[in-house]
């Protein structure tokens, strides 16, 4: 999308075709720093210090990791190496995981002296390919934000709320639950976005706010406590968001508070939509209540970081230093909640049925 | 409350009889300090600069105020001035109007020479009644607390989950929603209490956890996100908090965010209770929708305040510097949520019928 009138992705290979770039992530929304990945070292620090994130861009992120690595050494104990080396930055990040693999078995069967030279191929197609699904959700969702607009009693904007950021930075381009915004603001609809903060990781506040204002899409941020009284007094039109892992009967796991604003929505007759690549979905579970919950660090809520006025970013503790904190990374809104999934082969309901009669090669009998 | 040991209160007569004493809750969490207030601009500084907060306290503070103010200047000016000053420092504080009002009319009949003692004595019965108010709270929630404890099956403690700080320091002493929790606790129930973080002022991860950690009571910070995976998971067995203004149909205007809390609570079969004192009533309101609600600085939104490792209090921005945040400071809880009202005299359904049995002299067939 565009930074201040530039297009950019989050990932992309250098002009010199040395390194791959990446916009370095953690100096956002500060400032904007884009970085050169030279070697795998390069890759794999990039993601373990979270200067990429978000499932699809590490996962590029760590395709190209590879062909760096083989620029260097060619031989199987070098790709195997690296992949180990990759595969280990972040172990519950299940793209990363299936990107690795990708490439390795694409270039394996090779001569070491095309190795290289098809990793970067591949690193680019996962990358083309994301984009592609992204843009795909957008158009879907573009077409939910028409009506919605068109339905739209009273004067203003189409009022969209989001939670966390599931944005172009989380991708290689568009985002999911953000492609529709980005399109429906290109095509002329007059959107305007309120941004959760997302605490206590402060996604909204930090990444979805700096995207929207570098692309141009009007946007106020809100704490996460003020989505259930914009639904009450009509600011809201639809909320979207996307997902971590959605299981085959719809239930949806996303960003810890999610399941908040879906109760909100369905409360105030609020649309709430969720968008979502196809391969988030697990076909393997029906119930959202056997998600494993990931639980962080409690210093992620005792401490935060900004900037000062004088210009230092700076780390400060909110709570009493003998307050014990508890950090639950994700919640389960239950499909009932949900008016619909946007994924990359259209608009569903969110049950067994809706995700079957879009994915129909997934209703097999076995379990999977 | 306890503060590691001591009895305190958020005020009291210093002991030399020529000033008043308070806690420096903006130092708070990170130091405690007690003020002396030894004028009348003294008091009046310390509610502005909110070193007091909290309906009641702010109350009690401007009360004892007035004695500051009589004993330097007895006259009828002097004590017109006073009052103005004080009732200046927070316009829309209530029962900072009302404290004012309630000593001012019981000294301006008296010679000079007693109006000071006179203020000094009415501050004090102010402070005694708002005491005696959220003892009362705390005894019939107490109740509350210890039928929820045996009906609840499984291990552990009674896992109380309350929003923003009704605690002890916007009262006198006890609080209106910690009250029961404290007297849980002194009863030897054991209870666990999951402090939401409150933003964007942070009265929960600042206060409301200072003050259970001081007097000793087991709990975690969590932010305002995950109420709703801890209701799911079985993880709370209540709810509390305060109220702003309550309708006289049971509708709770309270801190933004209380209504999302509430809707979870509804649908994981959690009760949800409010602590009120009966003054927070509002008998000419039926629908809650009426409430005003205000809107703040959108810098209480983009900024953060703390203490960094090396104990310096600092303010950070988390927010890009163009993006706008709106800040509404409270939503609305509608009645058909609310399990019950804990007030003074007793636990009513949040009804108007609820109510008028526990306040019979409020019905009155005219408007109010």
């Amino acid at each position: 999308m565009q930074v201040d009138g530039v297009a950019y992705r989050t990932i992309w290979p250098a002009r010199d075709g040395r390194a791959v770039e990446i916009i370095d992530q953690t100096r956002l929304p500060h400032s904007f720093e884009t970085a050169r990945l030279e070697t795998v070292d390069d890759a794999a620090h990039a993601i373990r210090a979270m200067r990429v994130r978000g499932a699809p861009l590490i996962g590029a992120t760590a395709a190209y990791g590879l062909w760096l690595a083989l620029r260097a050494d060619p031989s199987d104990a070098g790709l195997d190496a690296a992949a180990e080396t990759l595969v280990a930055t972040r172990p519950t990040a299940i793209n990363l995981r299936w990107a690795v693999d990708a490439v390795v078995q694409d270039v394996r069967p090779r001569p070491r002296s095309e190795r290289a030279e098809a990793a970067f191929a591949k690193a680019g197609a996962i990358c083309d390919e994301d984009v592609a699904i992204n843009r795909a959700i957008g158009d879907h969702g573009l077409h939910v934000f028409r009506r919605a607009y068109a339905a739209k009693t009273g004067d203003g904007p189409l009022n969209v709320l989001t939670h966390c950021n599931a944005g172009w930075l989380a991708t290689v381009d568009w985002g999911t639950a953000l492609a529709p915004i980005y399109m429906a603001h290109d095509a002329g609809i007059p959107v305007h976005v309120w941004v959760d903060e997302t605490r206590p990781r402060n996604q909204g506040a930090a990444l979805t706010s700096w995207e929207l204002g570098r692309h141009g899409v009007p946007h106020k941020v809100v704490v996460d406590n003020t989505g259930g009284l914009l639904m009450q007094r009509g600011q809201v039109d639809l909320c979207i968001t996307g997902t971590d892992r959605t299981t085959a009967s719809g239930d949806v796991c996303n960003k810890i508070g999610t399941y908040l604003k879906a109760l909100a929505a369905r409360d105030n007759g609020v649309p709430f939509y969720v968008a979502l690549p196809g391969p988030t979905i697990d076909w393997s579970l029906d119930d959202g209540g056997q998600i494993p919950i990931e639980q962080r660090d409690g210093r992620e809520v005792t401490h935060l970081t900004g900037m000062t006025d004088r210009g230092r970013i700076e780390t400060v503790r909110v709570t009493p230093p003998d307050s014990e904190a508890a950090n639950y990374g994700f919640d389960v809104t239950p499909a009932r909640l949900v008016t619909g999934l946007i994924t990359e082969r259209g608009v569903a309901d969110a049950s067994r049925d809706g995700l079957l009669g879009l994915y129909p090669d997934r209703a097999r009998p076995a379990a999977e």
